[in-house]
């Protein structure tokens, strides 16, 4: 049975990390590069260390064409270049804190391990939901690199000249990479989801793009939908029933509704777990007992804006806690740990989605008060070739303060965010991205990039230069004010509200009479395609007097969440 | 001749805008959004108003495919919309600041224009450089529309079955730009630049990538050269004679030297200039004048990190002071100036390149204690297939702050540059940097970006982890240290340091005695292809009592800033 080398005469650290990836593995590496004599051994559970869990789905999908490439060390690789004592298949049953030892079971049997640093980075197990059947041999889940070949023997299994087919329950971000990535394997995929939009941390409005981005490759949608059960069908397959009765065939089910902080050993060691069964840590990723540490998907954080505390399960801040918990076992500064923002981003087909900061629905949970600005800006100049549109939603607190943003497009949503995630960090209000100097070029943006513009609408909303009325709120709004669709005819033409008073916001300082009339004393809501001309045309009218609010993201906003509203048929005139 | 309209009874507010691109247009628009009543009439000398000035190199090119594009406004429909009284081949000849009047000198003839507030736009003109011969019909700049409509027909005039020749003098963002549009254009292309480097404003082991990818085009580089005469030559195109005696034929010659503030109007007027030339402005860009404001490329600002003040010609400081002038001059809360970074970018064919903040030469001029960081991290996962490299260069106050940052690469240099310029705006350090919370999924990042990466570096060097070499002190290193290069044994063959120790940094630890005695008591400058390697060597090293530093950005930074100390041939052994 291996043990640690402790062949110098002075006495080494002994430091010991459980759990071979990401926030575990940066622990090991960064604690030998500040210190060469430690005795550092990983214990793995696994037959794999410091692979690629985030890649998973890009090898499922044939992206990454090589198995191999997803495995980013071997135990050989580590010992090489880092002296890392790495063992694999090698599970820690218990912590003894008292004696300061693990008990590790391992293909070689059991046995003890001192240590005077404990890393606990355990991760995080998926979560199982409560659906029968899914012992079903057709039902996988894609965290981990046996699970990866497990789906892919499983499909390798069916008959390859028939057309498969595939159901993904939970569409968050792993949820919908696997049905990118069952897609690119010539898969008919059908996604549930509980809640009434993809990607749940989206805001509502920018759900619809990626569903319509969805439904544009074939996949099937059952929103506002759960799996009730899987049954074995005679054929070998599986046949998942829905909570509204709709049955569907799969040769696979994937199941990814979240996961859980795999703090069993934690708990089972006395460690202190927060309500959501998280690990504990303070600022140098120490547990209630100083000699363990923790990091990953099983510790607890704070989350920046909405100060509420939980696991985040996310690579960036794992791999960051991890530098953060070596230093502290070697008795370094640390730097302070910054709270989490929830930075995630997703390709979905052609289309991106990226969030950062809270979300509306968790500003409205946490009673945080915000005003919400939306926008749909050209991802680089409008008149330099193959402008994308970027879709992008934030919150503002009533100082200014940037809460949250979250984009969709085709081209530069990465951008936007990453701009914004810093900005975030940096505490900036709407003034600060006003001013924010970005990098211009026709290829790349614009001279008032759409970050800038999120500033300037902010800044304006939050003056009282520039009233808003939310596309949420629609029916409220119309029924107490006058419409004014500041759009050309010809798009007036190809649909609008109903009620709504047309006149082009050109036209609008001529005809100020003809919508007071129409108006009779109500407030005016002002709406054109995206916002810009409606702004023009909402000051003009309140400038003369008239009450008159701005539809926050116009059209396009008001169709992605109000589809109902929008597909009146177009009438001449109006 | 016209007057601005004052039908109203009571006297609205005057406004006059001299100049109609970019700052002076924003203003106006701006002024109008928040002043229904004002008067607002802007003067532009030339033709048009609201120009792409950025996308002219791009309609050169054929990339834009019709002109119009570049004209994003006309008259009429800044009338229309804006209730804006634009007038074109406009001249302000003179100012009469006692009177508050305008003298215009226009098609209709010369006419006084009172005014409350008057803002100037004038931007800037390009410098003419001192070489004879300018004034031959080849000789071009590219600055306005009537700039590239010349340019394009003196194009259109050569015979279109012979390839033409083009000479650009002067390698800075538009000369790159120019340069790409006519080798796009299909002309053989020759650019002559007096540094030692293309971009002067980027770090010099930044601009050899450029340099490799102009000549990969075909493009003829003259560095370190400037034009003497243009003389015409006997079938009408002109004969450029550069510094070193080079003769090169030309169909057209683009000069692209710099611009200057188009200050004589305010000059005239009495306005306070800077040293310069630029017009002074206080934080509402208010001149020496109260009732005359200026913005854009003809006004004085400070930089953020260096403290210097002059122009500084980018669209978007323009764009956001002229929102700020016209805050100001209806009486608006401003928001404060924040100091100009000089974030700029530039695409050269497949490279982009960009800056913001100091560069190292600014530091140095400027007196600044810095730390130099380089790296080469990949724009997105490495296990992704596509990763690109982007070369990274930033430098670092002693308390860790940002300084500046500057990054070439084929992919994701925007980001990273956008991302650093927030970070700067923000004040962040090497912690802050470590700490960013950004976007990852393999498509789009790493779970340690390429800038968090930058921060680890940072901090490493700045609390004496990892002490640095740097690739120009090369000959002082490598006269009184033992090179030890720790790439591989095949890396090693290809090419390498004369007189370099080849250990692998997986044998480091088992050869450390090999190479203290290769040392001899010097100190060990280690070195691999990019940085990461020789980090951990050296972190053995210096645990193990050596004196060893880690040459900053390796092999790949060196061979650009001295390649004649990389081009020795390969040896068996060493």
């Amino acid at each position: 049975m291996p043990t640690p080398s402790s062949a110098t005469s002075t006495p080494s650290r002994r430091i010991v990390v459980v759990g071979g990836v990401a926030g575990g593995m940066s622990a090991a590496a960064r604690a030998r590069r500040l210190d060469e004599d430690a005795s550092i051994v990983v214990l793995e559970q696994s037959p794999y260390v410091s692979f690629a869990n985030c890649g998973l789905p890009y090898h499922l999908s044939g992206e990454i064409e090589r198995r191999d490439d997803l495995l980013l060390h071997t135990p050989e690789s580590l010992a090489a270049s880092l002296a890392l004592d790495v063992r694999t298949r090698s599970r820690v049953t218990t912590i003894d804190r008292q004696a300061r030892t693990v008990t590790v079971a391992s293909t070689d049997g059991e046995y003890d391990l001192p240590y005077d640093a404990l890393l606990l980075a355990p991760g995080a197990v998926a979560v199982r939901p409560p659906v029968d059947g899914l012992d079903h041999p057709a039902v996988h889940t894609l965290r981990t690199i046996p699970d990866l070949d497990a789906l892919v023997a499983r499909l390798a299994m069916r008959p390859q000249d028939a057309p498969g087919r595939a159901v993904v329950v939970g569409a968050g971000f792993i949820g919908l990479e696997a049905v990118e990535a069952l897609t690119a394997r010539g898969l008919q995929v059908d996604l549930v989801e509980l809640a009434d939009h993809v990607l749940p941390p989206l805001d509502p409005e920018l759900a619809p793009l990626l569903a319509d981005e969805l439904r544009s490759h074939g996949v099937g949608l059952h929103l506002g939908t759960s799996a009730r059960d899987v049954a074995p069908a005679d054929d070998g397959t599986a046949l998942v029933t829905l909570s509204d009765g709709t049955r569907l065939a799969a040769d696979v089910v994937v199941v990814t509704v979240g996961v859980r902080p795999a703090s069993d050993l934690a708990r089972a060691a006395g460690l202190a777990l927060g309500p959501t069964g998280a690990i504990r840590v303070d600022h140098d990723q120490r547990t209630s007992d100083p000699h363990v540490f923790a990091v990953g998907d099983a510790v607890e954080v704070t989350h920046a804006v909405t100060a509420r505390t939980g696991p985040v399960p996310l690579a960036g801040p794992a791999n960051r806690q991890g530098r953060r918990a070596a230093d502290a076992m070697v008795g370094r500064r640390t730097t302070p740990q910054a709270p989490v923002l929830g930075t995630a981003i997703v390709r979905v087909f052609g289309l991106t989605a990226a969030v950062t900061g809270a979300s509306q629905a968790a500003l409205v949970q946490a009673a945080i008060p915000h005003e919400v600005v939306r926008l749909h800006g050209g991802h680089h100049a409008g008149y330099f070739p193959g402008a994308e549109q970027v879709h992008l939603v934030a919150s503002f607190a009533p100082d200014g303060r940037l809460l949250g943003a979250q984009a969709v497009g085709r081209e530069g949503v990465d951008k936007r965010i990453d701009v914004l995630a810093t900005a975030l960090r940096a505490g900036m209000t709407a003034d600060d991205l006003a001013e924010l100097e970005l990098a211009y070029a026709p290829p790349y943006g614009s001279a008032k990039d759409p970050v800038n513009m999120l500033g300037f609408v902010a800044q304006n909303v939050l003056d009282g230069t520039l009233p808003q009325w939310h596309a949420p709120d629609a029916d409220a709004v119309l029924a107490s004010s006058l419409v004014l669709d500041v759009r050309s005819r010809a798009e007036f033409d190809r649909g609008h509200l109903d009620g709504a008073l047309n006149v082009p916001h050109t036209e609008l300082r001529a005809r100020l009479d003809e919508v007071r009339a129409a108006a009779d004393g109500r407030p005016v809501a002002v709406h054109c395609a995206s916002g810009v001309r409606s702004y023009l045309a909402t000051r003009v009218l309140l400038q003369s007097g008239t009450d008159a609010r701005n539809l926050s993201g116009g059209w396009l906003t008001l169709a992605a969440v109000r589809p109902d509203l929008v597909r009146v048929p177009a009438t001449a005139g109006a």
